[in-house]
């Protein structure tokens, strides 16, 4: 019956159940059915919603129409760390289950968009793995080849939509636990900044890092998700407020020209086909008008080591210990193993490394300033199950390196698939950025998607691409033509709030250019005409988005920031002028600029 | 000789300098041989500078003139746990004593400036304590009332600049031990913003708390030399660059209608002059144009509990463990004991305590986000030196109630004289409010003393008040006219953005008002005119200055952000359009604003 199903893209869903194709009932009827066969092989569920337990919210449809709701009939899988009412949250550990009174923000939030959950999927234990083998419910296997696991922790929530029974999946990641099985199941992985999504609900790895986490087949879907989910939440006190630069208008085009760091040495553990494919991806990202900056890693690395080797620990013991004394051989030996150095660990201890990590970020806060984001691999290389048997703590390890720093530093990262290995293995890429840049992080991956033209996993396909905006980050673009110019009187204005130069142009060819009365300094005014119009020289400065409004807020009349047409058609934040201010200014049109006046006789 | 000099203002001092009444060196060797003679009485001093050593200083000034240097010949007291390079730190511990290679960065940042160090200060042993009674260094007694302490731990400091013998000086504050003492003192207490001034060589009490803190007679002074000092350092990990509305253009006359918090209880520890000094401070603000506002502090209250009763202790610990190794007795018993929890918390501990602050600060920055600022006692009432003969932790940890919570919840604090008690003692308020509000912060602070109109510490003046601008804090104000306005198509970007009404007005009457082509939404321009203008209804909103940013780029052309007139006569920025867009546009002045034209027929 299953393989009559579409593809489970929301939006092929909303077509389908607005023409009646389909049913929200048959929809979740027939992945139950799914996920029931798949189980034996994958063990990616370790609880199946039965009937009984879909039918509530199955039933909040009934009374809304498809266009009603964002996510009409979107099936979903849960983390099983993640609360559902009335349903076991096991965490992967049969002896600490529960049974939640109440449901997790997240998963309320999407069912209240029209969300359906259709399973609690397994994981690493208490979420402490990057490898999906650590479970007393099964070893989780790759989507694509038998002897790779499918990756850690959220390695259910990631088989759900690899193998075709979940539009998306929420997991969750303290050390790269939503990234790594997204590399390793041809999916996209948003690592969100901390508290954007809601912790309220989700078992506590380290609670001062936690982030439930998104997985989907695209970059666009998770910038949707993301848009519809980024909502502050007074019940989880590491909530944190989403500036909207960071809102869903910021996802859109790329503007040519973004720098993206890559790291002057990066360690493939003896795969060569990493390294190329790394390579491969680099030149994906200068196809589409990036130019990568060498960076060091080194600082970034040092602080991921922090995360298993500092007492950060000591956030995971509190969660267990009392399972721990109660019960010990109900946590697996691996995962006691890394519990056992906690109880430790001092105050002085934790003081003493959070100093360490606050020097460490400092540095890495500069290398991130410097660019629009950084490229790594996700992985060094794919480990195997029979190396993970071999050596589950390091070949575990080896799968962190590039993630584990990311929370610790409070940056966004968003995993993505770049190329399939010669083994058909997915291989991919992690894009990360500063905090609240996610939707811009989410606008590179979807780009980078498009290039690739990769297979998605589950016979997705990409939507549409957004091209009618640009793609915006925490920097504001200003186009200045006056005493804002590189050198000039008020440059320092830009500068002192951490602004740059990145373009000298000129207007579109429809401007008159005045000198205003007053002064000093001397101040030019730009008017928009229909005729009689020039290009007129300007500079664009970038500077960061909430530094902005202090620098509008200072500027006095006649002058104010509107829009400003340049040369090449496209449109940004600029210098405008009232016009009632330029019937007693001077027309200095002619020059061509403001430095061409400065230096004419009259200037 | 000393009884010569004129009152330290750095503005007296100013003119002295340039009319040649005074010379630097004089203003020094007189202060020298003042705070030696002080010494004995007032222990304020642990060292003194020579000639020897203020000579590299003033040799500074020998190629200057007053004017090329903000702070020329400006002496200031340095607080005995910052370093000055090859003068011994002790932080009032003999044994801990070291000569430093270099010089704090705060120090050396004054020296830049001009300004001349002329003794280092006593204070409570490592910082650790609010009353100036423990350092083997002697008693810091009041510097008014002999019965009384100075206040500490900046006891020192305070009394440098309620004697006389320096303009201002530096201190340091991780519980209140800046603004205890200026409280004590007749004195302003700046406790900036955690990371605006640099902490690089200073001696740790806790590092991830710490502040530098500014020791003035009045906060015209304080907020100068904030301006002067906020910079980023990238010597010092838990430095945070200052964004630009906490600038020094943020300071001028307060807006009336500010809103501060006013706690629904306070406890003045059976003193009831000290609870009719506050009723009469809050008058204070309501005359100059507040509006108070009923707040529950207990969540602050609980979070400054943690400060001495949670595993921040252990920071301390780190600084003196090896000493308390090594020589246990040369740390004074009072500071043993408070030190000697430390060892026993372990990290789960501190992780423990890190989520309960966590969620007293979700509370507490609700308040803080619905008032300007709060309005506290600075301590409960004085405590005198009998009393903490006989209770030295309880005496001394009653100071602390409305200080220990400000740096664990991150905010901007300053302790303002506010009153004498009729034994003759000053008396303070404290006024705090969010991170990166300091400048609006002494602003209030500045209003409140002129309000006060007190004798000022050692013979000082007010300056002229700033009234040519607005106090700004980390909220701007708009100016709306069409689908922006309360309930209308566009209101939610600003709602969204957290916005509020602050107003319903008009402006001045010299706009004309148009219906812009396009739409829907359909939207007006406003059109600065010399003749034929009318009065036009508007709404003024205020926003997080860090949100207008975003809100500004999303406007589209022809509309745009300037400066509008109000019929008030202030100017605010607000919506202005493009002059070439009106010119096809409807004149629909004659309706006097938005609503009256939807209103309207054509509307």
């Amino acid at each position: 019956m299953w393989t009559e199903l579409p593809d489970l893209a929301p939006r092929t869903l909303r077509n389908a159940y607005r023409n009646g194709a389909l049913a929200p009932r048959a929809v979740i009827d027939a992945l139950r059915v799914k996920c029931r066969s798949l189980n034996e092989e994958y063990r990616a569920f370790i609880h199946i919603l039965d009937e009984m337990e879909t039918e509530p919210f199955l039933r909040r449809l009934d009374m809304a129409e498809p266009d009603d709701l964002p996510l009409y009939g979107v099936p979903f899988a849960v983390k099983d760390n993640i609360d559902i009412a009335g349903i076991p949250t096991t965490a992967a550990c049969p002896a600490y289950s529960y049974v939640p009174d109440d449901t997790a923000t997240i998963v309320r939030q999407l069912v209240e968009l029209g969300a359906i959950p259709i399973a609690k999927t397994n994981l690493d234990q208490f979420a402490t793995g990057l490898n999906g083998t650590r479970s007393p419910y099964g070893v989780c296997r790759n989507s694509v080849l038998a002897d790779f696991p499918a990756g850690g922790s959220s390695s259910g929530s990631a088989l759900a939509v690899a193998l075709g029974v979940a539009s998306f999946a929420l997991g969750t990641d303290t050390a790269g636990s939503g990234r790594i099985p997204a590399a390793y199941n041809n999916l996209v992985g948003l690592k969100a900044t901390r508290g954007l999504l809601s912790t309220h609900g989700v078992v506590p790895a380290c609670r001062t890092l936690d982030c439930t986490t998104l997985l989907t087949a695209t970059a666009s879907e998770a910038s949707m998700l993301l848009a519809l989910l980024a909502k502050h939440d007074m019940a989880d006190d590491y909530s944190r407020p989403n500036p909207h630069w960071n809102g869903s208008t910021s996802f859109g085009a790329l503007r040519p020209g973004f720098r993206f760091g890559v790291p002057d040495a990066l360690d493939f553990a003896g795969c060569p086909e990493s390294g190329k494919l790394f390579s491969e991806a680099v030149t994906r990202l200068e196809e589409l008008g990036g130019i990568p900056t060498p960076i060091d890693l080194s600082s970034f690395l040092e602080a991921a080591r922090l995360l298993y080797e500092g007492p950060w620990v000591a956030e995971r013991y509190l969660v267990v210990q009392k399972l721990l004394k109660t019960d010990p051989n109900a946590v697996l030996p691996v995962i006691r193993n890394v519990l056992d150095a906690a109880p430790d660990y001092t105050a002085a201890d934790v003081f003493a490394a959070v100093y360490r990590l606050q020097h460490l970020k400092t540095r890495c806060d500069v290398t991130m300033n410097g660019v629009d984001f950084v490229l790594t691999p996700s992985m060094p290389r794919p480990v195997s199950l029979a190396e993970l048997r071999a050596e589950p703590v390091a070949a575990n390890s080896l799968l962190g390196m590039y993630t584990n720093f990311m929370n610790l530093l409070d940056y966004a990262a968003v995993a993505v698939p770049s190329a399939f290995m010669s083994n058909g293995l997915p291989w991919g890429i992690t894009i990360f950025g500063r905090a609240f840049t996610d939707q811009y992080l989410l606008s590179v991956a979807d780009a980078f998607q498009r290039a690739s033209d990769l297979s998605l996993a589950a016979g997705r396909a990409l939507e549409p691409a957004v091209t009618t905006r640009c793609a915006g980050n925490d920097r504001a673009r200003i186009v200045v033509c006056g005493a804002h110019l590189d050198g000039l009187a008020l440059n320092w204005q830009m500068r002192d709030r951490g602004a740059r130069l990145v373009r000298v142009t000129t207007t579109a060819p429809c401007y008159r250019f005045y000198v205003l009365p007053g002064g000093p300094p001397m101040r030019p005014g730009l008017e928009r005409c229909e005729t009689g119009g020039r290009a007129i020289d300007v500079e664009v400065w970038e500077m960061p988005s909430s530094e902005l409004g202090s620098f509008l807020t200072q500027i006095p009349a006649p002058l104010g920031l509107g829009k400003i047409e340049l040369s090449d058609g496209s449109v940004e934040t600029g210098f405008i002028c009232e016009g009632s201010a330029l019937k007693t200014a001077k027309d200095v049109t002619a020059t061509g600029g403001w430095r061409a006046w400065l230096a004419s006789a009259d200037g």
